[in-house]
């Protein structure tokens, strides 16, 4: 797709790694006051104040994470971002600035990394963050994309994975699932398009879980929201791996269990319908589908007349004993069924139960 | 190298993701006061106190920056740390935390990445710098490494490449070219044992070059020792691409010109015997080879008598009007030689003048 028959392309060669890094970052001015200095010298330089600094690290690579058969660069650009957002998100922290690494093969032209940084350049706008390093370099094969996030957030305001009590309520924010049958619409379309090149792509109708595929977003607006019911997390995660995966997590790292209502988890009607095209269990896709990038938290049960009717959260469950262990109550019954990490690992593949 | 043959090698798929991130983090305590939580939540926190936060990224990437054919992993776990904490060092700033993310191929097993994080290790441990987070994931090819480094500092310790003055002196730490020159001798026996394993290298008495260019150290000592000897540089860049290159750096960005004479660049004897062996111009190894890892600094003339005995620093120029250029004068004349960026660039491969 990439591959450089084009004479009008621009090869990386031409411009050198210095001349790359200069034209890609040209339209990044800083807008944050704690960002001090950005991309050109040995490092950057910000400033926090008197607060504490966020910082987490993700790493995209072609063919693992993103099939760029379907997913457009600019996208790509701006889920990198997103995803290492969606992380300081979860530590109940506002994200300030990004390093973005790129090791990309001479296949892809300079107007490609113009796509990917036009992509990050948009979510640097939409979050107010600034990029402010970074390399590029080229690889023997393929895309890899390393992004790290940083934050900056008064010490009260940090929420950690480690502080649910039993009887606190679990709570999660949007709606779930949508990102995975996003995928499954994009590998199957895909799929069609290798078959037979003149086929039309049959995308109509499944915008909102395209977008939850191909355009997430990271939920830094849960903050302020929690902020104004003046609650604050006891513990929190984001969804990257799937709902089960996260609950997992949590469980762990606060000794703690949980129990897990089926009927209560929010999905968008979109999502149960293309699931049940697929003949895949929706629930079975909120579970282990992972991508949706919402928040998971919990929250003590005295908390509960302030968050019960928003409309951004939804309770899905409570802390239990550590010794009674995590199970999903299922719909219709008492039923209990024994979470398990089903979500996505990048060395094992989608290992989905349908 | 490492096809898993070998059926006591682990393949990285019995881990996971989660399990491989734990087990190859669970011998990395934090021990930097500055460091509040590390890896195993969403984001690291880090407490700068009222200091300022230095932040710096790096890729390495197989078959560009190393080659696994005779660069140790350990070794490459050692480097890839140690060239961030000079960029660091480079700001006059103090390293404290690491972020290490790792792309890799399923053809690697567990013990392959074991060497490489003991490496990470290792210079963690030479550096008193804490592991703090990081992403590890498959790739479809080959071995990419994403490290970020993170220092803390005073505002009034930081040095920017920006602050040169005409007449300044240039200064530069420990000797130059000898990375270069390693990487030739690493290359040749490579291609001698490719041509027939039954060869042994000959590696003997080439100790030093092939210590500067497969376990190189950062200046983070210069610092103290600048310190002590009261003396702030008005600019400073850490030699990776070659000495040429970062004078130009240095003199786009202060926007002055210099002036560098050849017989002071300070080169050990085992690089100007083996860079004549190879037929090649020491000084164009000191100028273009890169990956030396010492520090270029200006400091005020006035510092002069402060730093000239010192075995530590040579002075190897010195600033000039900006339209005055940046020229080398050639050892033994007057004779003035334009600098031009021949560095290191990782889209065009070495391209080196000899």
């Amino acid at each position: 797709m990439f591959e450089d028959k084009n004479p009008e392309l621009t090869p990386i060669s031409k411009l050198g790694e210095f001349g790359l890094i200069k034209h890609l970052t040209e339209f990044f001015p800083l807008s944050n006051e704690s960002s001090e200095v950005g991309v050109g010298d040995d490092a950057a330089v910000v400033n926090p104040g008197n607060r504490k600094v966020v910082l987490t690290t993700d790493v995209l690579a072609e063919g693992v994470h993103f099939n760029l058969g379907y997913v457009p660069l600019k996208h790509l650009g701006y889920k990198a971002v997103v995803v290492n957002l969606s992380d300081i998100a979860a530590m109940n922290a506002t994200p300030t600035q990004i390093l973005v690494s790129i090791a990309v093969s001479n296949r892809f032209p300079v107007e490609a990394l113009e796509e990917i940084y036009s992509g990050i350049q948009a979510a640097c706008g939409r979050y107010k963050v600034d990029l402010i390093g970074g390399d590029t370099t080229s690889s023997n094969s393929g895309l890899v994309m390393s992004i790290t996030a940083v934050g900056i957030e008064k010490e009260e305001n940090i929420v950690r994975r480690n502080g649910a009590k039993p009887n606190d309520l679990l709570v999660v924010t949007g709606d779930l699932g949508g990102a995975y049958m996003g995928l499954q619409i994009l590998e199957r379309e895909h799929t069609v398009f290798l078959a037979n090149p003149n086929m039309q792509p049959e995308m109509e109708g499944f915008d909102y879980i395209l977008e939850r595929q191909l355009k997430p977003e990271a939920r830094t607006d849960v903050k302020g929201i929690l902020e104004q019911l003046d609650i604050k997390p006891t513990s929190m995660i984001d969804i990257s791996d799937g709902l089960a995966s996260e609950i997992l997590h949590l469980s762990d790292q606060s000794n703690v269990g949980f129990r897990l209502y089926e009927e209560k988890i929010p999905m968008d009607n979109l999502t149960i319908t293309t699931a049940d095209d697929f003949n895949l269990n929706p629930v079975m896709a909120a579970l282990s589908g992972g991508e949706d990038y919402e928040l998971l938290f919990t929250i003590s049960s005295n908390d509960f007349d302030k968050i019960k009717n928003h409309p951004d959260f939804t309770i899905i469950g409570h802390a239990v004993e550590k010794e009674d262990g995590n199970f999903m109550v299922a719909r219709g019954s008492n039923q209990l069924v024994a979470l398990t990490a089903q979500g996505w690992d990048a060395f094992l593949g989608n290992q989905k139960e349908d």
